[in-house]
């Protein structure tokens, strides 16, 4: 994982803070599946993702309609509900414009 | 670390992901310190970060100027000036503007 490389802004972020349950059978290789499957989408900008205690995902993508159309991608949809069936405890989604950014 | 409890949208998230260098005397204590120092700023509305291989720190705030003000705090300019001589290899920061948020 590295620093996501994204454009001049206005841009948009889609920040996934969660929390697992403890037992997440199969939740590897579907988290890698839909990092992969993010990627490939129309408007899709770059991803950074962090799990220790809490996990951080943050997608960035250039306007809220490619964001729109990933969230209700068909793949996608059936690991939102896998999710919350079998893998997060708790999980709270942020949906941002990112206005100003810089870097060192 | 938890996932923070913020307000209704909107409000601000600045985004900071960094990649740090292999030796960093100072570090933990100092970014212990800014986290403690944040939480008693104004405006601020909570913190989420985590750290593998890069760190993510997410940091919540009511509105722009809170933000600007603790840019300037003091002791936070001198940690950041430690940061960019000392620990961090690479960052950037993406201010942005909070517009949904829903959890689970």
């Amino acid at each position: 994982m590295s620093i996501a490389s994204t454009p001049p802004p206005p841009y948009y972020a889609v920040i996934f803070t969660s929390i697992k349950k403890e037992h997440t059978p199969g939740y590897t290789s579907m988290a890698e599946k839909m990092l992969e499957l993010a990627a490939e989408q129309p408007g899709f900008l770059g991803v950074e993702s962090v799990r220790q205690d809490i996990g951080i995902t943050i997608s960035y993508w250039d306007s809220m309609y490619s964001i729109k159309l990933w969230k209700e991608n068909a793949a996608h949809l059936t690991a939102q509900e896998h999710g919350k069936l079998q893998w997060y405890a708790h999980y709270t989604v942020r949906i941002c414009l990112v206005q100003k950014e810089y870097s060192f």
